[in-house]
């Protein structure tokens, strides 16, 4: 008999933006659909009285509930919380939410992390020595370095080489052997936890047209196609460097599973400008499974934790869905 | 009373690629519409039967004959033409339509220059020192430097500040003075060729989040925005620098008029993935109107001239379209 799915873990975020807004909803569109049963790990003093809520000790227990009420494994947040006004006071519940969620997902108590946004400045007020939640995570798990970071939505997955650096930095430290590691990474969770038996890759060129043989550039050169010679060696599917202009062109996008991008914008242009709304981040190379909305705490909308709000829940539960998927494909529970 | 519209003038390209074909379908196509009268500075010979001509003398002759068959002011190939072969021995055919398609434009007896594509080592092995038809372009009007590229599709308008160079060059050759200049001649052009009162102008930035605030890249303190300053200063409505990232979604294009862009790819890509079969290319900056399709010779698939092709006439008709109504807007044709 196959075990049911174990529960998602999802963060707190900042208790004074939209993730704790967005976590109701969610639950609320959620709660009678067959996949994608989760817990949270939050304050439930934030939680208007018109949400069901049961207070659980343990991930095992989520599942019962769900589909009656927001299971809550209880983080409390120090400092009174007010919508829209962040207090570095509650970093350290913030902070406290990942670190459990993290546990439960390597302990295999978890399906995998689906984390709510949080502010880098109100965490760095209070110590957080992080640039974002990734590399906290990788630190967590013991893995620093080993992360990259996926861009999904219906229409693309896309993966950065470099990624929060400035564009002349990107320039500086692309090397052959990152495009060869993280081609590796991503190509490795494609299998795993995508369900793809043999993974597409397409390898983006740096500069306009792909350096036109040399003409505009030798990255492409020195750099990109020696990358690409390794993957081959390596048995890895991909192609490239192609022209990153038209690589991303409807015609284009299905001759490959994911675009290893050389830089930041390169992958997320074209991500969000096909579509803002259900863009997902995942952090690839780590044992645990981690999935998040591609969007801030926004605290200028946030409001009362009801089960609808103003924001727009279809990143989260497009969060939601991928890492259920992602478990489900993992523990071999599809095909 | 109001005067016809002068006709258009559209280039020979090269002949063996897709360029002559596209002409006899976007005749077909336009015969019996209001707008977009044109003629072919072409090679008679390259037409199957089946398209009717019309050799004419002066471009005044062409508005009359328009709707009963091509008209074209005949530009002789040297060699014989064989569909997807260049010949070098053609190349000087291919540059004297070019040649005389300027003159017309310049004399005010072409509304403007749609020019099919060329390819550029077919010309250089023939002794053709520019990089592209643009730079030509300026050359022939005495402008060189003075030239921009905006490409136009349905969706979207952007300007690349840097252009055909490597990404690294971009970096080195971005400067305040050259994104004050860019966006003054696209603004120019904006209310004059497209009837814009008060364009509304949006800048990028260069680095990821628009370098936020420095902690990712200098260039948005230190170049962007003193020419966004500046800019102000002239009276011209823009804004930014935004993260290049999200500037181009759905909810965020309806907020500009064009997009000044720092490097090539960052307005390239976008436009591309939004639209790869309905893009032009403008030249911006010259005292003629100029616009291109947003495709090569595509040799592999070069055919015979019928009316219909293998090849996609979308860009082409976008571009014929584009330049007519851009001299309609110039001639005060349109409100």
């Amino acid at each position: 008999m196959v075990p049911p799915s174990r529960p998602l873990a999802l963060t707190l975020g900042d208790p004074a933006g939209i993730g704790p807004q967005l976590t109701a909803e969610a639950w609320h569109k959620l709660r009678h659909s067959e996949e994608g049963a989760f817990f949270w790990l939050g304050d439930p003093r934030l939680v208007e009285a018109a949400v069901p809520i049961t207070l659980i000790k343990t991930p095992e227990e989520a599942g019962a509930v769900f589909a009656n009420s927001l299971p809550i494994l209880q983080v409390l947040c120090e400092a009174d919380v007010t919508p829209g006004q962040p207090d570095p006071r509650n970093a350290a519940a913030t902070i406290s939410s990942i670190r459990l969620a993290v546990e439960y997902a390597l302990a295999g108590r978890a399906g995998g992390l689906v984390t709510n946004p949080i502010a880098k400045h109100v965490l760095a007020a209070a110590g957080f020595r992080y640039p974002g939640h990734t590399e906290f995570l990788a630190a967590l798990c013991g893995m620093t370095g080993e992360e990259i970071m996926m861009l999904v939505s219906p229409q693309l997955r896309v993966v950065p080489v470099t990624v929060h650096v400035s564009l002349r930095k990107a320039l500086e430290t692309l090397t052959t052997d990152r495009i060869v590691s993280v081609a590796e990474t991503a190509n490795a969770a494609l299998k795993r936890d995508f369900g793809i038996e043999s993974p597409r890759l397409a390898i983006a060129g740096l500069n306009p047209h792909a350096g036109e043989q040399g003409l505009m550039g030798e990255e492409e050169i020195t750099i990109i196609r020696p990358a690409i010679e390794r993957l081959h060696a390596l048995g890895i599917n991909c192609q490239g460097p192609f022209p990153p202009d038209t690589m991303f062109s409807a015609t284009a996008r299905p001759n490959y599973d994911a675009a290893i991008c050389m830089y930041h914008d390169q992958a997320l242009i074209p991500l969000k400008t096909l579509d803002m709304a259900e863009g997902v981040n995942v952090t690839l190379g780590l044992p645990i499974i981690r999935t998040s909305p591609d969007h801030g705490t926004a605290f200028d909308i946030a409001g009362p934790v009801t089960e609808t709000c103003r924001a727009d829940v279809s990143s989260l539960l497009a969060a939601i869905g991928l890492a259920d998927g992602m478990s489900a494909y993992r523990e071999g529970k599809r095909p």
